[in-house]
């Protein structure tokens, strides 16, 4: 006879249901916080936390030891290494479902028990009559007995706690403190079940007995599992999902829109600035928790990091913007620019998490708006303030024409050819300055001409001597060239009042240094070289240690997050230890315009002709194409959907303050600024919200965005104290900047998908990794696509290396032009998979994780962080 | 009615052996000749292939295609992409399970089917009498009808082939052309069998339909599968393996004898000279195979590999000799002295795989002897010729006394103290040289000295200036300093008759180079470092291209390969760009001895005294330890019964060789020599034997090495023919040598388990690797081993930093009796984990991968390898 709420119980369903809880990770067992925030309104199963516990000991000292859990994926009990195996995917014998089938066939089967606590639950399941009164005391005083966990709390060591059986009821119930503290406590979600396995050899039995227990209602039962949760066991039916299908179904609806379906940021009002009106209106209901978000711990280390991330780049844009325009704007201006227009922006913007910067494409077109204006004498700063004057014009004609919503026609395609001509510009700059001062500072190689530098003092006695009669250009060819051709004493030249003193202490004392040798410094050149390539190397390894194994992730999340900082000081540093007189960054002594003798107000014609205000507006079209390219193309990535943004984009906005920024930054002779993509998105990066729920050997889940504008407005106000910090920056090396420039580059190109699809063509087909458009694409049109963009690069940098420099804005919009050709030539399920970002969806798929990274956050190497990760856990086959 | 030959089938049986050939890779099915050629005399299951055909294209045009293969992993039809997935171990949903036991139990299941061709077996199947004649003519025809199959040797398209139903049965039985062709077809091991599944679905069929066939006979059955093989679908019983037994047992047999069970060849025979001539003895069977084994092209690339790695050596340690001997040896001797012994020890020793070579901790008591020798004013090589002698004298006597038995107590603890010593050596020596180079190049800094350099004429009057009266060490000075201070001129120290040639055209001219700046070269310093640090990170750079993804494997092999040679050849290559005067090489013009005037024959006594020949026994006696402990290192490591050597070891013989070499080197005045690790582990890993048969996702199995003494001694016969490579040499910049060194040292300390251990320290649990050691021993006690070690090298490290560091050989049998004294710590089976090489058996278990790499070979990076190949294979849940 059965007891009561026994029921006879279908094998095949039973077993399949222990195991969907471990294996299957079932529809809704996983700790998916992010879908239940969506409010779907789908009930989830709640996740289930199982543990072994093995009966060990027999026949001596008998204890109960927990030697198995699983949350998603197995862990095991390493007795020896005391410890937990890492989390992994079992391994099933088949042979062990049979006897398990069997065991629950022929065994005890309680569902809807109603018993509420262990002890009611003991004494429920050792009710059957076919056991002996002796068997059934045995096994009640056994299974009330306490078990020992491998506390995670204390590392490796085992929790060695009494083992002895229960006294009483009332105290079982309660969690024990080691429950309690347990850290696995705080990693799973709420509403997470336990369900415990016992198994246990006993010598005494003649044949296997079990059973199998679902309570009615959940119920903790005492220190059965290691964390304090309530046990019931639910049953789940097993859907099988038709995976293909929802796919399916997204891929066909592209192909009848194949453009993005624009959201409601992009629909077209169709009134004179309705789409600006409209940003405003979505963004002001923001306002107040835009500052009241801010107020969380994060927030303190993101202003950190992308404080000095921007002043690195104010640092190495002004430097460099010096040198494009011969110092008519310097670091001064590009600190005071980018404070102001950094801090108005964040408070006037649509998009609050972007970062202004001067950025690649616009230095480039400043230079060769500086050349231009040189080449044919032209006054440069007035000149640029037409040409921001009318580009200024020309954005809010294009804010009023609601033109943003086109940034729908930008695709992958688009920003990659742009970041890829951006990152490589860097990179050629960079190496192009470093073999620039190799130029400046020679290296004396033993056949170059003699070494050799006096100090000449004026002849006491009022002579001229030959060598002040000569003109001076002639002096030091004479020095080098003829005194070795002519092997000429140092008298034939007159050289008869001097003496070897070093330049500078030589002119402190009146006299003229003079010879081959005072100009040319040795060792500045190799030195240089190193100093470029310390600093390139180490911000790239420290960049790396954030996927190394070693140290606590904070350290390792410090050391990436401040590469460019560190590599910086390091190489000042090493510079400073030298003390060889390295070309520095120039600063300012104080608060003034860099170019000497201007007040910070540009006069509105100085010596420029008249018209030549209205034939700025040439110029001004194609940097107006090349603003909203680069502004717009930078807000597309930032406002991607995988980001989760939920205050929502303001595109019109954004172009809009940019247009006025424009306008007051070329009155003040400060840089032109719209979004930096790198330094955006690494902000974003600093801010992300993630789950602390996870499994064992699950990643972290991605929440969203800490959507403010605290940080940024601190940043700038940050930047803007810092003008005063000159004292500090003139000990910066010049050739340390430029390695940080390089690294700027490295990094950004390294982060696009281009780039891997390049790498794919001298990878052989068996070592590439698994990228899901390789799945879905045949590898010859995979490369056919790679092929195409890399010929759109090269004719870009064609471009940008002829005199026809300055039209290089509209090559950048023909982008979009090749990117509309191409649907000729590539089917829709092609260019689904090689141009568009994966739906946000899918992504939480089981391929994650097998898709590349398609934003260039730069930051994030995906491949080499699957390496270490546990992100799909090994199979790992125990010994035990 | 059934048909003949059909049976009741039980489900579970039937099942779990279809599953099982896919899944548990069973008993046998995996593809291990090794141990097949060991002939245990169990008859093994064949490997299975099996192959997915699946009917698509309903209702319009059927066709047959195969869309998935089961070799040990498994591998899906990847539509889209036109390829093969990675291979991965497969996910199974238990429904699944349950619907194929279903359509067993139900279906048509024929065991031991006679038919002999695919019609004679359609016919068998279609003979059901449920089936109507109409269905059972579709049924035949479909079946008979020839799958499309994604051939391998095409890569990535699919053939195409006419999907005609057959028509005769006489040529459907010949395989096709293309399946002959299929490359998998060399992949698979002899005696594989092939298994087809066939799936489909008929909108006319009402309800599932199945049927389970297995043939009495093996048969070809045309097309029906890519490759040509057999078919039957054998039934396997299934064991359940108890794995921990074996292995338990194991672990108590070493309770009982900690040490090594000692090999034939380390067994004491008891008499004088006994392990010798047991060696010869056993050695001389192998001798004529010992030159006919090399008759394979793949020794032709090895001897290259070793010729190359050989000569690099001799450079770099020549190089070293000759500034540690203040020139008594050089680069000649190196050469020369490496090609005599190593084709010496080639030709006679007992393990002909190994290289000799002057190694590190022979070098460092080499320079300790010279420096000795030169304190006490001694005559250099004729003491060192005592030392010699007396040496192999103490020698002799260890073979005699089979001394060598005693490697057994060179567990790995001894090797790691040893190998990380000299590591850290090779480290600490390149780094010294480096900056050794600073000081005697020294960089310009702005506040030294004035720069300047005069030629200065004898005055044409004959009369002596107030500067050639000055005494010529007060010249420079008197420059540098006092011109600076007083600021005299140039006349006032009679520097009349000067002119600025460079300091060599002026030495041509008859003048005198003058002035500070004569001596310090610029930039050399600094190019220098350059070099070093390019030519280290160039070198660990290539070595690491082996483990990357790019290129085909040959070229990441000969990449990898040759990197030091590769390095050198970069660092030559920037030296002959800039033409900087760095130090290069000093390579001899002549064939004559290095130290100017002395003969070949190095003279007995020279100087020194009598008693000097015997008092040289007191170093003699340290260095026969050394030498002992240096050889029989190596010796075991090179001998451990990981490498599958077949011919045996010769440890007495190996000693007896290296002794006789040690008189004719130190008569000779050639360094002396002993076995070196790296080097032989390169010769070694280049002479793999590896198994071609292997299944997709599976890395080739280990078979053995080529043993035999030809590539060896070619090698030996090049480095002498390559004494007259001089002219070339001599463009070696030194600092690229360093460089090298460097390399070679961090590549030899980052390969040993210890260095795995030690940054085990630094790394947090969760991020550790699984390496097995962790699941067998506790954390802590793995650090407090690790400590242990630590202490003793840093023991080491400051005896061989004092003056007492010529006994520093007695501190490394020291290890040994550190090792012993270990056993009071750690448990037996502690030290199994810790300290033992894990029994070759075991690590063809399936932990094999996880289990660190215990050899110190360099050149493979365990980890990084499991990154990329598919060792253990993916877990891979497609979309599809």
């Amino acid at each position: 006879m059965r007891p009561q709420g026994q029921e006879e119980f279908d094998g095949h369903t039973a077993y399949d249901n222990v195991l969907t809880g471990e294996l299957d990770s079932g529809p809704g067992s996983g700790p998916s916080p992010d879908t239940d925030s969506q409010g779907q309104g789908v009930p989830k199963d709640p996740l289930l936390f199982i543990q072994l516990n093995e009966l060990l000991g027999w026949p001596q000292v008998l204890e109960w030891r927990e030697t198995g859990r699983w949350v998603l994926f197995e862990e095991k009990l390493e007795v020896g290494g005391g410890r937990w195996s890492a989390p992994h995917v079992p391994t099933l014998a088949l042979p062990s479902l049979q006897k398990l089938r069997s065991l629950l066939a022929e065994g005890l089967v309680l569902l809807d028990c109603p018993a509420q606590s262990l002890l009611e639950l003991v004494e429920q399941v050792t009710r059957v009559e076919s056991l002996s009164p002796e068997l059934r005391g045995q096994l009640q005083s056994l299974l009330l007995q306490r078990p020992q966990h491998l506390i995670r709390t204390t590392g490796t060591r085992p929790c060695r706690g009494s083992a002895h059986p229960r006294e009483s009821s009332h105290d079982e119930e309660a969690p024990l403190k080691e429950q309690r503290q347990n850290a696995l406590r705080h990693k799973l979600p709420p509403g997470a079940e336990a369900g415990a396995v016992l198994a246990g050899e006993l010598g005494f039995l003649a044949q296997p007995l079990g059973a199998f227990v679902r309570l009615r209602d959940p119920v903790v039962l005492g220190s059965l599992t290691e964390v304090p949760l309530p046990s019931r066991l639910p049953l789940q039916t097993q859907e099988v999902k038709d995976s293909s299908a929802p796919r399916r179904a997204r891929a066909e609806d592209r192909h009848g829109h194949p453009q993005h379906t624009p959201s409601p940021e992009l629909q077209r009002t169709g009134r004179l600035f309705g789409g600006l009106v409209q940003d405003v209106r979505r963004k002001a209901s923001w306002y107040p928790s835009d500052f009241l978000d801010a107020l969380h711990p994060q927030c303190f280390s993101a202003v950190l990091y992308i404080y000095l991330a921007t002043i690195t780049n104010a640092i190495t844009f002004g430097g460099l913007l010096g040198e494009a325009t011969d110092g008519a704007q310097g670091v001064l201006e590009s600190f005071l620019g980018t404070a102001v227009a950094g801090a108005a922006f964040c408070l006037m913007a649509g998009q609050p998490l972007t970062i202004l910067s001067s950025t690649g494409p616009v230095l480039v077109f400043e230079r060769l708006l500086f050349n231009f204006s040189r080449d044919y004498s032209l006054d440069y700063l007035p000149f640029r303030l037409w040409v921001g004057i009318w580009v200024a014009t020309f954005c809010l004609v294009l804010v009023a024409t609601e033109a943003s919503v086109l940034v729908r026609y930008f695709t992958r395609f688009t920003e990659e050819g742009f970041c890829a001509l951006i990152s490589l510009i860097f990179i050629y700059d960079a190496v192009g300055k470093m073999l620039s001062l190799t130029r400046a500072y020679p290296i004396q190689r033993p056949g170059s001409p003699a070494y050799g530098c006096f100090c000449q003092y004026p002849d006491p006695g009022g002579n001229e001597s030959q060598w002040t009669r000569t003109k001076p250009e002639d002096r030091d060819g004479i020095l080098s060239m003829d005194l070795i051709a002519d092997h000429r004493s140092l008298q034939d030249l007159g050289l008869v009042n001097a003496s070897l003193l070093p330049p500078p202490e030589c002119v402190r004392r009146g006299g003229h240094p003079r010879g081959p040798s005072c100009h040319t410094v040795p060792d500045i050149a190799l030195f240089s070289l190193l100093l470029f390539l310390t600093s390139f190397l180490f911000a790239m390894a420290l960049k790396h240690v954030k996927t190394s194994r070693f140290f606590p992730s904070v350290v390792r999340k410090v050391l990436s997050d401040f590469s460019s900082v560190l590599a910086i000081l390091l190489g000042c540093g090493l510079d400073a230890f030298l003390g060889l007189a390295t070309p520095k960054l120039m600063v300012p002594r104080e608060f003034k315009p860099t170019l000497p003798g201007r007040d910070w107000l540009v006069s509105s014609f100085g010596t420029n002709p008249w018209w030549l205000s209205v034939a700025a507006a040439l110029p001004a079209l194609l940097l107006s194409i090349l603003i909203f390219m680069d502004q717009q193309i930078t807000a597309v990535i930032l406002n991607r959907a995988e980001y989760r943004l939920r205050k929502g984009a303001g595109f019109h906005l954004d172009f809009f303050c940019v247009a006025l920024l424009m306008l007051l930054t070329s009155a003040l002779g400060l840089p032109w600024y719209v979004s930096a993509t790198v330094i955006s998105l690494a902000h974003m990066d600093s801010l992300r919200r993630e789950s602390r729920a996870c499994a064992p050997g699950e990643p972290p889940s991605f929440l969203g965005i800490r959507e403010q504008r605290l940080t940024g407005l601190v940043v700038f106000i940050l930047t803007g104290i810092s003008i005063f910090l000159a004292p500090i920056l003139k000990f910066i090396p010049m050739p340390v900047l430029y390695g940080i420039f390089l690294y700027m580059g490295v990094a950004a190109i390294s982060s696009i998908q281009f780039t891997k699809r390049v790498q794919l063509l001298l990878m052989p087909a068996k070592h590439q990794p698994d990228l899901l458009l390789l799945r879905h694409v045949r590898l010859s049109r995979v490369h056919l696509f790679t092929a195409i963009q890399l010929a759109c690069l090269g004719l870009l940098w064609i471009v940008k290396s002829t005199p026809a420099a300055i039209i290089f804005p509209i090559m950048l919009l023909g982008l979009v032009g090749v990117r509309k050709a191409l649907e000729w030539v590539f089917s829709p399920q092609e260019l689904l998979w090689l141009d568009e970002l994966m739906p946000e969806k899918e992504r939480s798929t089981p391929e994650k994780g097998l898709e590349p990274e398609c934003s260039f956050s730069g930051s994030e190497s995906e491949e080499s962080e699957l390496m270490y990760q546990p992100k799909a856990p090994e199979i790992n086959i125990s010994v035990n």
